[in-house]
């Protein structure tokens, strides 16, 4: 399929604006034959109404699918269905497997039982399978009837992998070839092809069992001599997944080699399907921004125009653990009432201890976190990374807490107070080190993604623990 | 260039660990040579240290520069310097491509004139374009005095772009045609070609002047007859950019369009470069880095075996800023001395505020740094995404208010201050939606990146405001 490409880039934010004036046109028509109710003039409205929405379809056949997601995704609930509406029913597939979670329920929730069929009847079976999650039962099982029966079996093998399994992204369109035929062969073997896979940058190359040999990439093809075999040029190192391979390995092996495509086979070395680079492109933006959604602990992407009530709800469970963790802490400091009563200064001077403990704490877990997802730390090197952090902790702490133990005193006067303050930042930049360290390195041992959750628990030891040196120290030393 | 792939993804962290057997081996031997000093034994260990290094190499020269580049990130420094001494000098320049900054620099202190002439001398000009910020002056004049005038020009038009602009990223190997030629005449005109550029998934059709025309998909002209003419199968609509273009926009059309390459032109229309999706690829991941690294305030992605006294250095500017942000806050509440005197379990109450409004905040920032990267936020739905958040956060002042007031009440047992935490919970709510939706409106229209600095300021304001709305109404309410 060929689909109309934008000429250049800026003209997105452009086709969003224009998509958004006859909106606007459209709904001011329709404001208007809502305040009067001659017939008469209800006909000319209508009129112009139909144009609005003439014009507004026209340009939307000459958009890209991932142009059309981008503008649904950028309008409220009414506007974004009035688009759907409008959409050809050939590209509502694409569009579909385009959009974001949130805004694919919104879209399907708009269509009836057979506009759904319709619009997942034209993808192919990898496509159909990242669409499955998220389509009612009865529409997936008469989709899956209506299949064929190596479609279904290629469908049901999909859906067996989790989510962040090389088998759930993979597509089953490839071309393989032998490898004892001459290119010359295979040129004319291609030209049967009325379209090759997208992406095809290689033939895999396969034996009689279709156990993978090697892959004769299309550059080679191209400037070898058509006389030659196969076998004299194939590659026979190739990189290659399986199908329980983890995704974001694998995005990370193409970014690493330069790869466009890739064959992935089962344990047998029988090639089954292909991964392609757009895809591991998907996977790597996704994972960035489920990571930097985690940091301010945003459950899922949000729909930019879900309700306020809905958009609450996945914002609750952190602001909830944080409450919580807030309370402990509350009381941690209440438990040193008697102290506070004393030296009243101390209300203001805590929060500077929790908080730079905190932002100490997430500079050392970042780059701990960085490192792991890399790959980069390892039995070998743990100690040293360890011991590393403590000492830069160290050195923060010495020069960071002379330089607040003496703002302490030259505020309150009071040199004990500036002591109590020099030595509990000495000490909270440790406690930090330590929770930044060894938060992710535990969550990586009991198999958990350090990157999530994290955040909370280290702001939680950092307070509770900063204030506890704190007070401690005060009623200790001062008291 | 054909480089080594590994057969497996997962050889790469068994290659880091053999590595790493072999190099705490050679160590031994190292530190048994310098415990004894018997002539005849040190012969012995030499032999043994020979074979060390000589398995070492080895072992390098089978992998991936890639590869390699991991390896000597994830090793302490004098154990990569030891490795990087034993790479072959050819694939130096690639390597060098692949580390990252931090690490750069210390592979290339240790080099000396020759050897980063030699490195250097094998890369393209736009490789040589990303390498230019780090060597040394000389070097650099001596290597632009070497090249073709072509490639000198090359050379000067990359360094005379941004960072972040396309023209610094481009490459210059690209397969050109006419549109008034047959299949076979393109065919016969590859083959004699060596090599095609990498990642070539269409060849761009040009005028005699060199004007982009469209382009000629592979996938096209293996599947068609060669007697076709160019001009029956060209494709007209295609995605380019301008030199000029940002390269973050560039990527995001990469992976809109599924792009493998696009052609890059002048104002004149005129063809001059070439984007790929592997730089693509790389600008992804630097930004979702740059992104996370500068949440958590580090200047830049530090080198994991920097000393202290550096990585300490990269931390320090945004633990400076908090610091006085933090002073800030402390004396706000220091204003209040009179008031905690009287009323000591506000000490204990006040972080809650200031925390919570800070967790929601920076959710709303989240989302709207997210919309406004992806260029969702315009003129017209501003003023909803607005209203949403403010609605969000009143929803959830009511909610966590009451609750945080209720667990006042209930700890303390006294009615007043229970209001004043709901109040000032309620509050503060309205103004972490204020702050997390400002700054980063704000940021972009002063045309800076949203996505950097504004943690820092939003904390500081929910801070702030929280301990002022708490202690302030505290103040007017119970005392």
């Amino acid at each position: 399929m060929t689909t109309p490409a934008p000429k250049q880039t800026e003209s997105l934010q452009e086709s969003l604006q224009q998509v958004v004036r006859i909106l606007n046109r459209h709904k001011l028509v329709e404001s208007l034959v809502h305040k009067q109710d001659m017939p008469k003039q209800e006909l000319v409205e209508t009129l112009v109404h139909r144009q609005n929405l003439a014009e507004l379809e026209k340009k939307l056949e000459q958009l890209h699918p991932a142009d059309i997601a981008f503008i649904l995704e950028a309008l409220p609930l009414p506007d974004r269905l009035t688009v759907w509406g409008l959409v050809k029913s050939t590209m509502e597939g694409d569009i579909l497997l385009e959009v974001s979670d949130s805004v694919r329920e919104t879209l399907l929730a708009d269509m009836d039982r057979e506009e759904i069929l319709a619009a997942a009847g034209q993808l192919d079976t990898d496509e159909l399978a990242d669409l499955a999650p998220d389509l009612p039962q009865n529409v997936m099982s008469e989709l899956i009837g209506s299949l064929e029966e190596e479609e279904r079996a290629q469908l049901e093998s999909a859906l067996s992998y989790h989510d962040d399994q090389v088998g759930a992204l993979m597509d089953f369109d490839m071309v393989t070839i032998r490898d004892d035929v001459t290119l010359e062969v295979v040129l004319r073997y291609l030209r049967r092809f009325n379209e090759l896979p997208h992406h095809t940058d290689k033939l895999f190359v396969v034996d009689n069992d279709h156990r993978l040999k090697g892959v004769l990439p299309i550059k080679r093809l191209l400037v070898n001599d058509p006389d030659k075999q196969v076998a004299e040029i194939v590659a026979r190192e190739v990189v290659f997944f399986q199908p329980d391979d983890d995704v974001g390995e694998a995005a990370q092996a193409f970014e690493r080699y330069d790869l466009v495509s890739a064959p992935v086979v089962d344990s047998t070395h029988k090639v089954i399907g292909r991964l392609t680079v757009d895809m591991m492109v998907d996977v790597i933006r996704e994972e960035s921004e489920a990571e930097v959604l985690s940091l301010a602990g945003l459950k899922e992407e949000e729909d930019l125009f879900a309700s306020v009530w809905k958009s609450a709800k996945n914002r609750w469970p952190w602001l909830a653990i944080n409450i919580v963790t807030a309370v402990v802490v509350s009381r941690v400091i209440g438990s040193f009432e008697a102290t506070t009563a004393q030296i009243v200064a101390l209300a203001a001077l805590a929060p500077i201890i929790s908080g730079i403990g905190g932002n100490s704490g997430s500079q050392t877990a970042t780059i701990i976190i960085r490192a792991m997802a890399l790959g980069q730390v390892t039995a070998a090197n743990t100690q040293r990374l360890v011991a590393k952090e403590f000492g830069i902790a160290l050195l923060n702490g010495i020069l960071w807490g002379t330089m607040l133990g003496l703002v302490a005193l030259l505020i309150y006067g009071k040199l004990g107070l500036g002591l109590v303050m020099a030595l509990s930042m000495m000490l909270n930049f440790q406690v930090a080190a330590a929770v930044g360290l060894f938060v992710p390195l535990g969550m990586h041992k009991l198999g958990r993604d350090p990157a999530f959750g994290s955040s909370v628990f280290l702001t939680f030891m950092t307070d509770g623990m900063g204030n506890l040196i704190f007070y401690g120290l005060a009623t200790l030393l001062l008291l």
